[in-house]
């Protein structure tokens, strides 16, 4: 069940790795990477491999690869293309929190199903049905609605008292009426896992996207203990926990490590 | 108070725009465009040169240029670098709704505001205030807040009671409660510009960023009575209804017209 979190942060590399930003460059898929992009590149690639065996899916967040503009993006594509090629069995999610208007929905759909090659995206609910209706046009792709998440200041909102529930169960609730367990999921925060429960029982089917493992301080057993339905229905999340288990030459069999004993719980 | 939206969607560019992606491509400020982006990039230069005499901030939407992969993100880098090198004076705000956990949201601060030289980045508040805190530390830079959107399901949660009080106002208070009106702003939908006066007397400080006027049918003439204080307080984003005033050879001049004629009311 576990989905390996690509927050890929170049200042939390190994040495060697961060080394690897000064030196001439490499060629990777036809795209030429230097700088800092290069040290992501080659961190990916060897974190992938080692953690692959362990995990049903990967999880790149946008933020660590848009910080570094139009380079950041292609390494972000070519991650994505290096999944695909050599991992075809595995899950894809765009971790972009994204949740605008509708025509601008449209564009964000063609970018992460089109353009890139992910199997889902996440959404940031606010704005109301209208920021995932079109991602739920594309045949076999999913969107993974925010309902409630792992920091500290989920309670700001996400907890109120809406017509009698809370405003995360309204945003399940409304997202559930559009939508299948066939092309929705959900994010719901480990550190809240005695909550699974009470929402199992009103979203039996689908999947639960769970960050929040590990560096967060959540635990996989309750979560799994709380969380699963008959067929699984959880991808459980960790990034940091695992891709920085260690900062040293040995941090591609660390993270092997971390994704192997996080998957065997 | 007029603000040009980029939302520069290439399907809707005039003919002779849209061959441009058909030929060998130009050099930009060291950087090299063809196909769409190449057409995004003339389009844009076009728009803001003739729109720049009638606004007072640019407002591109971070979409309409991801839609093209790391290809569209360079259109976007060198279309912000445009206005800041011949327009000094006016505002650029980076449309990305984005909103996401503390260490996440750190890093879109840094490419929004460190990466690329925006002013302004809107942010989706559904996480709560670790979603903008990492922004606000920037010195002389805004968050733009949505607090009620433009669009049709904006009223799925943005006006659901929670203790007394509609969604969105409980938003801008948090968010007010952790910011001054030098560095949050908020979105403010047009659509509902009857609405403007109470949200005034609730938040007399801070600037309201208006979208909807224009192609989703807002008033500017209701929004500036309703929603202006003392210093103006207002941004009024057109996109379409500016930017696609004509779809002919006579773009550019039509797109002043609307900017002008917009800017008067």
């Amino acid at each position: 069940m576990l989905c390996v979190g690509l927050d890929s942060d170049f200042d939390k590399m190994p040495p060697h790795v961060k080394a690897m930003a000064d030196d001439a460059g490499i060629a990777v898929r036809g795209e030429f990477f230097k700088g800092k992009p290069r040290s992501v590149i080659a961190f990916n690639k060897a974190i992938i491999d080692a953690t692959a065996p362990f995990c049903i899916a990967f999880k790149p967040n946008l933020a660590f690869y848009e910080c570094y503009g139009n380079a950041g993006l292609k390494a972000l594509e070519v991650t994505v293309d290096y999944i695909r090629s050599n991992y075809p069995d595995l899950f894809i999610i765009a971790d972009a929190k994204r949740g605008d208007i509708g025509n601008t929905a449209a564009m964000y759909a063609r970018t992460f199903f089109d353009v890139m090659d992910f199997d889902a995206v996440t959404i940031s609910p606010y704005m109301g049905t209208e920021t995932v209706l079109p991602f739920l046009e594309y045949e076999g792709k999913f969107v993974i609605t925010v309902a409630l998440s792992s920091n500290t200041s989920a309670s700001d909102f996400q907890f109120f008292n809406c017509d009698g529930k809370p405003l995360y169960r309204n945003v399940m609730e409304k997202m559930m009426s559009i939508s299948t367990p066939d092309n929705m999921m959900f994010v719901i925060g480990a550190t809240k896992a005695g909550q699974l429960a009470g929402i199992r029982e009103f979203c039996p089917d689908n999947f639960f996207l769970v960050p929040g493992v590990g560096a967060q301080g959540g635990s996989a057993g309750d979560v799994i203990k709380y969380g699963s339905n008959s067929m699984g229905g959880l991808i459980i999340n960790s990034s940091r926990a695992v891709i920085f288990a260690s900062h040293g030459e040995d941090y591609a069999t660390a993270a092997a490590s971390a994704a192997s004993h996080t998957a065997n719980i």
